[in-house]
């Protein structure tokens, strides 16, 4: 089940935009200092910890374990294990009393985000999350562009519905007006709560969480 | 900083705790067929995710990759890789819109849980959470008693701050009075979502929550 807004969102979004906008020609970049979108999301949740501001934690990478060895005097040695797929999204936390529910994306496509990067148990994982009023989305980086978006999970689970092909995608420009850009920084690098501030309030009013 | 209830919280505890040592006595076990605590729990999260009632995930195992092999024509294998120490609880997720974080733990202790079972990262993560109005607790087996609670993790911080020395713990009888008793039985196996039910109730009623 897909949950939609209404139409009625689109002004906010695009006033929201326009902001945005404003600020993003003095954005800074972190992908020529070599660091990649996901450390920097980690940075960021540090920020946010330290800080007291948000409560978010990346899970560990699912690992299957075949065989460990238990030496003498000595920690544990796994010396077979595999990597299982992950059956949730990297992110999770506690925001504000809300639960907060994310996966961090990154693409060097210059148009458009294609949504062969998700699984089909993240989106159903992203389904459920909203049915029970968590606040879920994906931050997703254009690493060509210099530009991070947040994009709230209805418009993905919309879009991954409504393309039945293996083509799938979000163009920029869906993106643009869908989406909330984050202005990449310095501390935290990925502002991203900033954003989730204003999907937040947009939920409210909409009266899609509690 | 420790989170308090109010000394006015004992009545509805005790209330509760009667109806539930009325269930307790056809209380069925699984420790002598010889399944785990925390499988239990697993089980009792997939059941609540099959019926659309709480969307709650066991986090992966963290584990430190040293070195991975990449055969030709097959999946990367881990050839060297070690367990490192959790830095949050094992099990979060959401509910009702609620943010849902715990720990299983189980003890073949009769007269008392040793806190000692709980590292210092996790007593600080819960104090994380419960400042940013998450639900918080710890599900705790007696397995020599066939006894389960849930512990709302106020209680375990405080005993934890009260107490200085490694012998820190929580006694049975201080259980019973602060705990939550959960009857166990066959689906799903730790019906611990009663008890959160509850917590709920009685946060909301001390606004404690949202």
């Amino acid at each position: 089940m897909a949950i939609k807004y209404p139409n009625g969102h689109l002004p906010l979004y695009n006033e929201v935009r326009k902001k945005q906008l404003k600020k993003a020609t003095t954005r800074t970049t972190f992908s020529n200092r070599g660091m990649r979108f996901e450390e920097a999301i980690n940075q960021s949740n540090d920020y946010y910890l330290n800080r007291n501001i948000a409560v978010i934690h990346k899970k560990p990478t699912p690992i299957q374990i075949v065989k460990v060895d238990y030496p003498k005097r000595s920690a544990a040695v796994i010396k077979e294990a595999y990597f299982k797929e992950a059956s949730t999204t990297d992110y999770n936390g506690v925001y504000r009393g809300y639960y907060l529910d994310f996966e961090a994306k990154e693409t060097k496509n210059k148009t458009s985000f294609p949504l062969k990067n998700l699984h089909e148990h993240q989106i159903n994982h992203m389904r459920q999350c909203i049915e029970h009023k968590g606040i879920c989305f994906i931050l997703l980086w254009f690493s060509s562009l210099n530009r991070c978006f947040l994009i709230d999970s209805p418009f993905i689970i919309e879009a991954w519905e409504k393309q039945a092909t293996e083509k799938k995608s979000l163009t920029l420009n869906q993106i643009e007006e869908i989406g909330i850009e984050i202005t990449v920084g310095i501390a935290p690098r990925i502002p991203f709560i900033e954003a989730v501030n204003q999907l937040i309030e947009l939920k409210e009013k909409k009266k899609y969480v509690k």
